[in-house]
């Protein structure tokens, strides 16, 4: 059986049919009143608890924004090492969205955090180089780069144009193909992917081009303005692997419109059933 | 009483009469055999608070490299909440070197993190875009933006041309001064100011002539190749803030060569001593 991040994300996409990860984005004035408790730290552990257990049989995977953890101190940053492995028996890939950029042992320290949790993947910055991408690689970790965010600020840097044609972000897309071709699974993709943001889908195409064998970790679906029309020009031809893609919905889910009647996490388990239904009808599977 | 966080660094730059910070990057295995403890948490706890006081009176600034105490996870992270004010109560500008760079709520939750343990600064990651730094500032912390960094993989990303002639590095420089002429303190300088590694000097002299206004973070002094000569070019005309840097050591304070006699915080004291009083000479104060 393979180790490789890239399997295990092709198998929780089989399993749960849709590409599909739920953001863990918790904050403590959106959660419904059945979790609220005295203490912040525990509202946010019983919150994520109940939206891992409703969503897990319905999508691939699910992706922890670490700030919202590590706003509380040691005690929301302890809270992270619980919560994964809760996501990760359940059947879920799960990805430390962390962000982390350093330099040498200090990548190494950070890698050492996210694989000691019990993480599959991690967001990682590739601005100080892409060989600073290497230690999490190392580590056994799954690891997307920040190529094309969501935010439109991102412009002001990721899409200026370098002397040589390319933008920035495809200039960083082009070291992560690079780099991820060292590190490729069973099934032909790297462990090495890329962060793409859904709202960027006009650069998609270009990036997909660039990155044939890359995971694309796409956030901003739902609430952030990405809808499934967005997802479609960062596909590749492997609908049976999800496309290439890992869509990730947060607020849309995790705080659905409708409450489900009594019980919130209904309301999230049939949020997660819809999210995978519109990506599985773009996928095409 | 200005609260800027540049006017906190000039006072403590005047305190200790060099603009020098040491490098908090505790790695287990270099501990002196006096703070040997079962615990690995235990020992950098006790090691961090030996160096700190060792070095407090000869010193502006210490800065905590985040990645060595995230390793460890709740108890390493919830260190940092109590060594930080620990530096503080010191009378030291405390520095978060957590490279941090996310969006919108996000970052906000990371200054939420970095203000909720005490620090006075911290160093984040403008990839996502300059706005991206704004949260930070608002909770009225510094800021070093990462602009050139000392690692030879950093050309890859930081040393490429625009088709506007400008490097990766300058545009990122430009960005900062812009967003930062928005955070002012009393002496001029602003909140906002850049990481600009010293084995990098060559470029220092046009980073120094588009940044007039920032306090540059400089690391790399000592065990990573960087000398006081490195400095030099980064220097703006104003040596009585000196010189508009925050030159750091680590390694070369924290683990120096001599021992100091059975007293293994007499070693560090005298490093820093040697370290401030090269810096010094070439700020010419």
């Amino acid at each position: 059986v393979s180790t490789a991040f890239s399997d295990r994300l092709i198998a929780c996409i089989r399993r749960a049919g849709s590409p599909t990860c739920v953001g863990l984005d918790p904050v403590i004035d959106r959660l419904p009143a059945a979790v609220r408790a005295a203490d912040p730290v525990r509202a946010i552990d019983l919150f994520c608890r109940g939206v891992i257990e409703a969503a897990a049989e319905h999508v691939a995977a699910v992706k922890f924004q670490s700030a919202c953890f590590e706003r509380y101190g040691g005690a929301g940053f302890s809270l992270l090492g619980d919560l994964i492995p809760f996501a990760a028996k359940r059947g879920l890939a799960v990805v430390l969205d962390a962000k982390r950029g350093d330099i040498g042992v200090s990548a190494e320290h950070y890698a050492a955090m996210a694989a000691g949790f019990g993480a599959h993947a991690i967001t990682a910055n590739a601005y100080l180089g892409p060989d600073t991408l290497i230690p999490y690689l190392k580590a056994g970790l799954g690891v997307f780069a920040l190529v094309r965010t969501s935010n439109p600020d991102s412009d002001a840097v990721q899409g200026l144009p370098l002397r040589d044609g390319r933008t920035v972000a495809e200039m960083i897309a082009d070291h992560t193909a690079a780099l991820g071709s060292r590190y490729r699974g069973q099934a032909g993709y790297s462990d090495l992917g890329a962060v793409v943001g859904a709202t960027k889908a006009a650069d998609g195409r270009a990036l997909r081009a660039r990155m044939p064998n890359q995971f694309f970790l796409v956030p901003g679906y739902g609430a952030q303005g990405g809808t499934a029309e967005d997802i479609r020009p960062l596909l590749d031809d492997r609908p049976e692997c999800g496309g290439g893609v890992l869509v990730t919905a947060s607020r849309s889910v995790i705080y659905p419109a409708e409450s489900g009647g009594g019980d919130w996490t209904r309301g999230v388990a049939r949020a997660a059933i819809a999210f995978s239904t519109e990506v599985r009808q773009v996928i095409g599977t």
